[in-house]
């Protein structure tokens, strides 16, 4: 018998996602599901961690309840929806101390804020170790929703932010490197709630996700979902200078960290080339142009090479 | 500084409750916080459990996955709505073979095929033990709600099903007695979905709740939310045959299983006394007057005494 950890995480989601025969309008294998609801969309996503398999060790309370309120409003910015709600479910250990429980909330709560969202539900049970489960709830009007797919040849690749920082964020803070942008990055991400919103009330963007599970992995996700493949400029990702600084310390490739590492929580979404001018000035600098839907296979271009665009990603169990 | 079990289960939700200052047409502390869509209320909930913590040892993976739906599912039929879906996030050990959590995930769907829900989205990270959250969602006509305030002086008290038979069910595992249906009210609990919209759309019920956490603290919590009281009569209570069973094998008194035990996750609710004859054709025997709103404080009537209904109930954490 097959255990986890022999197929790892993406398996043992894919072999999930086989046995639900949903009626959902937007099924699992998406950011989030949605639910027809007449008039629009009701989004529905949820991610739980446990403290000592998913945090890194010294992790405030407060930086807790900020993360995994900012993993499941990420996906709902993925799907460019307006937040309705979080609620929190919670496995406590019994001497755990009820102020580091309200730290956590709080910590829910302040990121809540930033996206006019907040806690409207929750659950507390005893367990071995502290667990956290978040379910976020969106909604969005039914022509305007964001998908994985969608993309079509000739539409523009983009991301918000920068990539590799959070990567960087966890070199530095496990090797007690400073650098405070990136383990900020890595521990307080910032959902994408109001990029999401523009990109699709504007008609804009054709695709798009966040890349938890690191860039490359995504890419794929997007080629793979609307059938197409892209070509990404090597030179046009935006970098952090604190990723090369830590790359540098530590003799990690700036490649890896940006390409195959996990946490950025960034939107990776394809962009229809006419309406560039438009999103560039509602968006500004906060995203960037970093390849085009073109070719017949996901190819990466560094150096005047055309080089193959490995898809693997951080996974759970493995 | 307070730890989580010198403060027990429901001071620590209090506590978390006082933290939660949202906007949410119903917050929580209700069974599910309710959210105001425009024509509707979207009402959401969640629960979670640890396999080690709060399920009995060999109840199979087909059963804790039903086991999970049925207890999200039951906070949605409290409110009288119909099930819009059910997400499920897991902590996993690495360990676990991919056909338990299989089964896992078809016992929460056969649960969420009985109300004609489904199962539209989840996660799954690594864990040092099994944790299960669900979150259930559904949705309910403004003006039919069912909330545990409402009650008015002079309404009738009512329950579904009998009391006592998960709390039988618990002992009868354990001891390995033979009760069969006790067994599988504790492990199956049949979420009350059909009642709760009969409750709701007829406008007969002015206050509703699920069992949870036993009989005596549920009629405790509506007195309190709706400031009235009420008297119950012992002796219409239901009680299955199997509960004086179970008793009679282990020597624990009837009345503690029927009124402080929890698990049973039926419905207590108040009802308009001109609508009895109604609920009554539409319910028809599966549910029982118990009691009535009048008084100055909550009492149980038994042999013709007039004695205090004690609140305790079940609690996590002590």
């Amino acid at each position: 018998m097959q255990s986890l950890s022999d197929l790892g995480e993406k398996a043992v989601v894919a072999s999930l996602l086989s046995k639900i025969k949903g009626s959902a309008a937007v099924g699992p294998g998406d950011d989030a599901a949605a639910i027809d609801m007449g008039d629009r969309y009701l989004v529905a996503t949820t991610d739980i961690i446990s403290r000592t398999a998913h945090l890194p060790k010294g992790m405030t309370a407060h930086q807790i309840g900020w993360f995994v309120a900012a993993v499941n409003f990420s996906d709902i910015a993925a799907m460019g929806a307006r937040p309705i709600g979080l609620l929190l479910s919670f496995c406590l250990p019994r001497d755990l101390h009820i102020a580091e429980l309200e730290d956590v909330m709080r910590g829910a709560q302040d990121c809540a804020a930033t996206v006019d969202s907040e806690i409207i539900g929750g659950d507390t049970k005893e367990g071995r170790e502290m667990v956290i489960s978040g379910t976020a709830l969106g909604e969005v009007a039914k022509d305007r929703i964001l998908l994985r797919k969608g993309a079509r040849k000739g539409d523009l690749l983009a991301v918000t932010g920068t990539m590799g920082l959070a990567a960087a964020g966890y070199a530095a803070y496990m090797q007690k490197i400073s650098a405070p942008a990136a383990i900020r990055a890595l521990l307080e991400p910032r959902p994408r709630i109001r990029e999401g919103l523009i990109l699709s009330t504007s008609g804009a963007a054709t695709s798009a996700m966040d890349v938890t599970d690191g860039l490359a992995y995504s890419v794929h996700e997007l080629s793979r979902q609307s059938g197409i493949y892209f070509k990404i400029e090597w030179g046009n990702i935006p970098v952090d200078p604190q990723v090369h600084a830590v790359a540098e310390r530590t003799g990690e490739r700036v490649e890896d960290m940006v390409l195959h590492y996990g946490g950025d929580y960034e939107l990776l979404f394809t962009l229809r080339p006419d309406m560039l001018e438009r999103i560039q000035e509602e968006l500004g600098d906060d995203f960037t142009i970093i390849g085009r839907a073109e070719g017949r296979e996901n190819v990466l271009i560094k150096d005047g090479k055309v080089l193959p665009l490995e898809p693997h990603g951080y996974e759970h169990f493995r």
